[in-house]
């Protein structure tokens, strides 16, 4: 039976990083892109529970249905599969997100909300991220890269529970992929005090990412060596190294 | 030194929940809080990062500093480490929320998101959590168990990247407190299809919680059986079983 492949994203059914996703995947089954009218940058795992929710057909390009949702990028996921599509597809795809979502970003990032999804359901699932923030950058070199991963994914499948973050760096000599941990870090957040024209105060959310440590084996060390990074992310946060401990206090 | 304990919550800052919490912790050092204006549950992990902030100083209660934030409670924890509060602060706490936050339910859980917000910064952080939707519920008898849990915490600190999912049993019939494993389950979403005044549809989500398993050592496990559950989690998503087999599937 052909593949049926869910694609969304969290920067806006019109972003063009969706748009090269759909180019590099098309060939692999039929595809049904089912994402947020708007950018959803920052969004994370959010679900729309208190207001109404529209979903809306869009023109098919290349005989792909395209519909979006006034949402977030996880609710693009759930309306997909319960009012879109007719059955359980082979693989949700999110991306081809416009900025990184390495490390504990992963927490922030719509992009990996859509694969945490699907794992949730245990569908194959991937986040595709590229390293460069600016819509108009060039993706169509990610083409060799996604294709791969794309193929080996629905040729393997993938454990219970887990989905792929996958990361590509700014840059058009890529040596390879990389399979690594996700690398630990944190933001040191500034907020932009501000006045408003009514002389009001505001503030405007700004900060820098910083890595606690960079390992050989991790997410950020590949990327910065020009490597596409794979981290396999599954949703069991349980710090089971903890657990022994922790049970003795409580004793 | 007096310790500094930060209390957030995603009900928002008038939530019946949140004042229980102030009561029961207000012994252990200098309070602050920095909650959202309105609530924002299901806002999971979100942060505001397309609009203004605005910081709103309520009046005191009980000497207890408070202030509102019009974002999520992610926007909360970030603005009261770097505009309100003068060092970092011992101890974090989100809640008490009014609503399970069990299983992988973490990930969409604004409550939990305060908490690891703490874990990304290596401070000691909790979310507790009620079982029971009602914001009438009396939450008294709680007071003996967030204490409990809140004494333990300050006096042995946690490991990096670490922090506790509380869930309280919906009972006045506790009968401990269990350290768990995060149980495995997701969402089996379904739409409620409507029509607005104007005869255009719109959608409202719902679902129904289903668990995958509730083996003996998980949260779910312990809640059913009346017990308080601590869930350590850490904010490391890596698979680290499967590292080795996608490798080789990369080779």
């Amino acid at each position: 039976m052909e593949k049926l492949i869910l694609l969304c994203n969290d920067d806006g059914i019109e972003a063009p990083g969706l748009q090269y996703l759909i180019s590099f995947v098309k060939d692999f089954g039929k595809l049904v892109v089912v994402a947020p009218e708007t950018g959803q940058s920052g969004m994370g795992h959010a679900v729309t529970i208190s207001s109404p929710l529209r979903l809306r057909a869009h023109s098919p390009i290349d005989d792909i249905e395209r519909y979006s949702v006034n949402g977030t990028p996880v609710d693009c996921v759930k309306m997909a599969l319960d009012k879109v599509l007719d059955r359980k597809p082979d693989l949700i795809i999110g991306g081809i997100n416009h900025g990184a979502n390495t490390s504990v970003n992963i927490l922030y990032s719509g992009t990996m909300a859509i694969a945490l999804e699907g794992a949730m359901l245990n569908i194959p699932s991937i986040g595709f991220s590229s390293l460069c923030y600016d819509h108009n950058y060039d993706m169509a070199h990610y083409g060799k890269w996604v294709k791969t991963i794309v193929e080996i994914t629905l040729k393997n499948g993938m454990p219970d529970s887990t989905c792929l973050n996958v990361n590509m760096p700014h840059s058009n000599e890529i040596k390879g992929i990389k399979i690594c941990r996700q690398s630990m870090g944190y933001w040191d957040e500034s907020f932009d005090a501000r006045i408003d024209t009514h002389k009001k105060p505001y503030y405007w959310l700004r900060g820098d990412f910083n890595l606690y440590e960079k390992p050989e084996d991790s997410d950020e060390f590949a990327l910065e060596d020009n490597y596409v990074s794979i981290v396999p992310v599954k949703i069991d946060l349980t710090n089971y190294e903890f657990l022994a401990d922790l049970t003795k206090q409580y004793q």
